[in-house]
């Protein structure tokens, strides 16, 4: 069931370290206390392997990455995996610098990930050193639809072997896999775009879920997908006249606040491919 | 027409660079996207020139400005007026630190900018070397009101044509000028100052507003204040019992994401001088 | 009158220079901003001593230390202490790593402070070197209760004596003393610790509140720890079906901006041991 892994999360309350970027990192503390577990930020290379020792979870964003942080990734990336804890990247602009691009694929190559998390131009670049990224959001020349949707699958899954790691492509339509299985998502909206950070938001769930499921990192991946997408449809619900995109954001995270595992259940709108 | 100008930053969705103080940043990038612009947010030396290549303007922000930032802000800015984007300065505390007078004026000399936004205290400190500076905040003594209105368009004029460039003064009354038609603008409301970074958020919307007007930059910088204070107007408008400063910046946010060209057109309260 | 405390800020509206974590900045600033005070973030080694110098207080707070910015709290405080200002320290997370434990040590020794405030675990480990800190929240095993009231007032006073400053100890009771008199504040609600950074906004509070009122700097960081508990219950009564944890922040800040000296005084749930 969908739902016993956000259960798990509630009680478990799994500390989650992240080293993250400045413009949506409230957001993210925020977002992981409203789905019941505990957020630390920490990215002094000098602290955070102490940080992550007393965590659950990494998740490693390199949003505004500097090389003081870059140096942070990496060492608490190689410990948190050590002590056998979820460590999760979001490759936010990757293709959009080659510093990005260079130290997403570092990272990659240091750090035993538990999970990837990105849009399809951002892992695209990644996987095979060529997409259309466009700033830190996906271009839509490469959007996963309804028309390319087996291909994508393929496509998702073949990298997922290849980095034997969980990868999450998220857009329309949300592509989860480790490769052998594909949950394919349907829940959202596409305002959430007009939100900054909901992305991050939701990199943040992944290690939170991970952690509290660790039997079930596949299924603990696509139902933090899922509860993302199910909030951006309540919050939708939720909209006066006059709100607009903060309205929006703070109602994101209060659904992820207020979801319960029933909703989650009966809402969650995906199939298994 | 102001409203063009908002009409073409909904068409054209400019990217918009920021290297801007991690206090107001959310609010930066929400804002660019509440106004149909995008955002992305990277500082470090290592990737502003890629960043800024693929972006149509550059926000400078010394707001929380250290040596590494520094350096991005002189490299990035170069850059992209290379470019020949838009690039903008907000001299945040200029006057309040000599590293904020001395890294604007650095700034001031070796990028040529599009704009400069700020308070009348850290206009007069870069143009004239004195003011009363009050931290982030202008000094009561250097507003700019009905009485010395006059004095204050001729004073802004000659620092527009010195450095060549539009100077965009902001406060009770805002004055926008590239040193020969100078807009007088009336519209916003004075509880905008007990919302942190709604000068900030002005100085996000400058650029994305003259990149999608490369025409009519100094009409564009006016819509963007414009745009800005009706806003503030508009959310005053709709706040509630128990409604605080923090409501207020939620809803000025929203107010940018819901105004049409009409009521832009009707509600601008300005005349150019 | 603990509403003599608020009035004074409303009144004298201090200039507070914060160097602060990423996390929570924002509302740091528009807390100071709601409770009529100034805010201003500057965290560079090479402006901090200059910006502290035209502030009246100066609000250290390690959530994000970084070496750079290791070295501005200790100068910054040392030229704040030294012009006779506010200084006081929010030791976030000490206990968690290594780090952040010995720089709230070094600030500590260094900086001749006015006040601290932390959770009980973050104080525990910074006088006795032992608690039991799980990330950036006090661990229950430590929680001042009904129970070990009495135990825990000797204690936090002993600290503060031997400290020579006074200590505010926050939690589901809160502790302020300075060695002889202890406020016992009954104020607040638990689900407060569900947003992030309401301990970081009280810590802005309390160099504002201590700067307005320098003859009286017990009653004014009780005060402002009165003001904060007040305003998340105010806040709860505020929530409606749907909201959650980001709507309980805005209204918690928005609840500092419209709160009277009449409500505080009347809802003020404290006794003086």
């Amino acid at each position: 069931m969908i739902s016993t892994m956000l259960e798990n999360v509630r009680k478990n309350k799994p500390l989650i370290h992240n080293i993250t970027n400045y413009v949506t990192v409230n957001d993210v503390a925020n977002v992981l206390l409203a789905c019941g577990a505990s957020p630390i930020m920490a990215d002094d290379p000098d602290e955070v392997e102490d940080i992550t020792a007393i965590c659950s979870g990494l998740n490693i964003n390199i949003g505004t990455l500097n090389k003081r942080t870059i140096e942070s990734m990496i060492k608490a990336g190689k410990k948190s995996a050590e002590l056998g804890h979820v460590t999760t990247l979001d490759p936010v602009g990757a293709g959009a610098s080659a510093l990005r691009t260079e130290t997403a694929r570092e990272i990659l190559k240091k750090v035993p990930l538990t999970a990837v998390r990105g849009n399809i131009s951002e892992i695209k670049t990644l996987a095979i050193g060529s997409a259309t990224t466009q700033g830190v959001d996906a271009n839509e020349m490469d959007a996963v639809t309804e028309e390319n949707l087996e291909r994508a699958i393929a496509f998702i899954k073949e990298i997922a072997l290849r980095w034997g790691i969980i990868v999450a492509v998220t857009g329309a339509i949300d592509l989860v896999t480790d490769g052998r299985k594909c949950y394919v998502i349907r829940n959202g909206e596409k305002e959430m775009s007009s939100v900054t950070g909901t992305g991050c938001q939701l990199s943040g769930l992944i290690p939170a879920f991970i952690a509290a499921n660790p039997e079930e990192p596949l299924k603990a991946t696509a139902a933090a997908v899922i509860t993302m997408g199910i909030a951006g449809e309540t919050a939708k619900k939720r909209m006066e006249p006059g709100d607009g995109n903060f309205a929006y954001r703070g109602k994101i995270i209060d659904a992820v606040c207020n979801i319960t595992p029933e909703k989650l259940e009966k809402e969650a709108n995906y199939e298994i491919k």
